[in-house]
């Protein structure tokens, strides 16, 4: 008889883990301050956060989640369908409708569990179209739905326009992208996406877990910035990026709220976002509203972090967008660049297969509106001392850095 | 073309909100001291949390959470895997560890998603028998890691032999129960698994969700009060039942905790657990090993309540389980009783398929350490007072109900 655990015991990361290069699970010790943080003692730039507006340790959101807890206490007690619905629940779903500009909105537990909740959704007469690099719940609500999932190249729209050329007519069709995708920094090509949505009949899913509070005058993510937002069926967010704690929430017409009130498992079946998660999301909405500064802050970083690692020889495109891809290729070499930044005093992510395409391991690095000039001066020497030690970059620099302008 | 929203226009509970008998989301406002809240301006006895043991509103769990946020903030940025591990996290993971005395423990964001990272052990060769009754989060993970579920009548043993006698030889197996369920308040026939478990080579996973805490004399759950701890591979708990906040984790061998590290998505692909719940989860454990009174307390309330709904005429078995089930039937029979406890000043929970098996509709009382005698006595009576009212009891009371000894 075979045993269910015999594939679980492999000692995969071993290997990795003798050469001293594993760049998963460290812990964070403490905060030293913004943008920085305590590992094993040392004080590192904290270079791998998606707390982008660096909201997570705002005075004004900790206190809001200090004040929920001793009114509300540490939890809910049920799921938001029976018993374990709060007022500030609703007070939040109501802030963030207005915020968005959507007619109804649901809170989760998670964002995983806001995206997740989609495949109540779906019915296995139905296709999911859906970029390449969009996030595993996102897969995994399509699973859970029992549709179909045909995955098209990153923003290759006369890939997407085939795919649906190819669905069955009767079929229900939905196109699922992120606004900015979290590993690439990229943004989708929405425009594209709003024409062949109404040529093939086709709802539109955005998916702005990295994009709203960062892109659009106002921070209503990637479909503000590109003027459609009216192209969007359903938006979905999380509030463990710019707003700075964790939870998530789907946006959308009244009668798809009201359903997946109902139908959704991941919402229906868990228990309700603490009271503290609930007044934090509450208290950043209002500053990621009154405070544009912080995107533009963050926008300047971007472009002086980004100028200053292509400046260096990296294969980095300068651009303002707070995710840095740095393309590294095998797994074992970015592990050993993580490694080095690491121990220059940069916490990044080393990212691999499955979360990019096998082959096209890369060092993510993001920023945040709170990351100094000089915090960012040291993410790039990190990198240019650590690329001359493994011979990514010529050993002597043959120039120094060019200094991005600082638009802020 | 089909619309893939168009199985969502269906506006199911109109009719029952027209009647005034809808018996969802209804928001909580305030807490009103242990045991009570206010939905809608008036203090109800809350009869429907699952925070078991009072601690959601304890203030050393408060403080504890208060505590950590100030220190940490509201989010940790990231997911575990990469920037998002907190020192906090992996204190809770060997604190849950030591109390649970299984190898290793793996934190998640909520329970749900602890349940959902079972589906990394499984792939298509895997068959899951699971009692009928157990979780719909475990359900999914059965779907999302593509294995063949079998469901057994609800500890029905001859049944779960026959299906495990049916099942490929070579197809790894995984026996999955709740050790208290959630629905019903029935405790898994433990022994009868283990027993079976060895006969076919099953591995058994445990979903603890209601039962630690509470069960067992230190509070193990099931498999200590069981005495069968050894008879189960993999224990899953979640924190917003009786640790009175949210999150969860899956306890087992260390090499099965490693390859959830890397493999579960519902792990790698979502936010860490935020500060102030993992503190609070924390604080709680502290509570569970070391205020055993309460689980007694819990007990004698439980005997309490049961013992006065069954002598009133309700299909009840006295019992000393925190869950009381009182059968009903049809759905809108449980409605309109559930709105009876409600204008008496109770909030109970309504159990509808697919919550329950369709026609069994019932409704669900919980009890917490903390319901003074004189709550529970009010449960009582608006049960009595609405019973007759839908002609489910005698108009007039044959007799005083008993009142249960109290044994706490």
């Amino acid at each position: 008889m075979a045993d269910v655990f015999a594939k679980c015991r492999l000692p995969e990361y071993q290997p990795v883990k003798d050469l001293g290069i594993y760049p998963y699970y460290h812990a964070v010790e403490e905060r030293a301050g913004d943008g920085e943080v305590v590992v094993g003692g040392r004080v590192l730039v904290q270079a791998g956060s998606n707390d982008y507006l660096g909201l997570s340790g705002d005075p004004r959101v900790k206190e809001a989640a200090v004040a929920a807890t001793r009114r509300l206490g540490t939890g809910s007690g049920g799921s938001r369908l029976t018993n374990g619905s709060l007022a500030l629940h609703e007070e939040l779903e109501a802030r963030l409708a207005a915020f968005l500009r959507r007619p109804a909105v649901m809170v989760t537990s998670a964002g995983y569990l806001a995206n997740l909740a989609l495949g109540a959704l779906l019915g296995p007469g139905d296709v999911v179209l859906g970029d390449r690099l969009v996030h595993a719940c996102l897969i995994d609500a399509v699973r859970l739905g029992g549709a179909r999932l045909r995955r098209y190249r990153h923003n290759d729209l006369e890939h997407l326009e085939r795919l649906l050329g190819a669905c069955d007519p009767d079929a229900g069709r939905m196109i699922v992208t992120e606004g900015m995708f979290s590993t690439s920094g990229s943004v989708c090509d929405l425009p594209g996406i709003a024409k062949l949505a109404r040529a093939y009949g086709a709802r539109v899913v955005l998916d702005s877990a990295h994009d709203v509070g960062l892109l659009g005058t106002a921070g209503r993510g990637a479909a503000e910035a590109h003027g459609l937002e009216e192209a969007v069926d359903v938006q979905t967010v999380t509030f463990s990026k710019a707003l700075g704690t964790i939870g998530g929430a789907v946006a959308g017409p009244e009668e798809i709220i009201l359903y997946l009130r109902h139908h959704a498992r991941s919402m229906v079946f868990t228990a309700a976002l603490s009271p503290a998660c609930a007044a934090a999301a509450l208290a950043a909405l209002e500053i990621v509203a009154a405070e544009p500064e912080r995107r533009r802050r963050l926008r300047a970083a971007a472009r002086r972090l980004s100028g200053e690692l292509a400046g260096l020889g990296y294969a980095v495109t300068p651009s303002d967008r707070p995710v840095v891809a740095v393309p590294v290729g095998e797994d074992l070499r970015c592990f050993r660049l993580w490694r080095e930044l690491f121990d220059e005093g940069v916490f990044t992510t080393a990212m691999i297969s499955p979360g990019v395409p096998p082959g096209q391991a890369l060092i993510r690095v993001s920023l945040t509106a709170t990351h100094t000039d000089a915090q960012i001066d040291r993410i790039a020497s990190a990198f240019a001392a650590a690329g001359r030690r493994l011979g990514l970059l010529p050993s002597t620099p043959e120039r120094t850095p060019p200094r991005a302008e600082d638009a802020g």
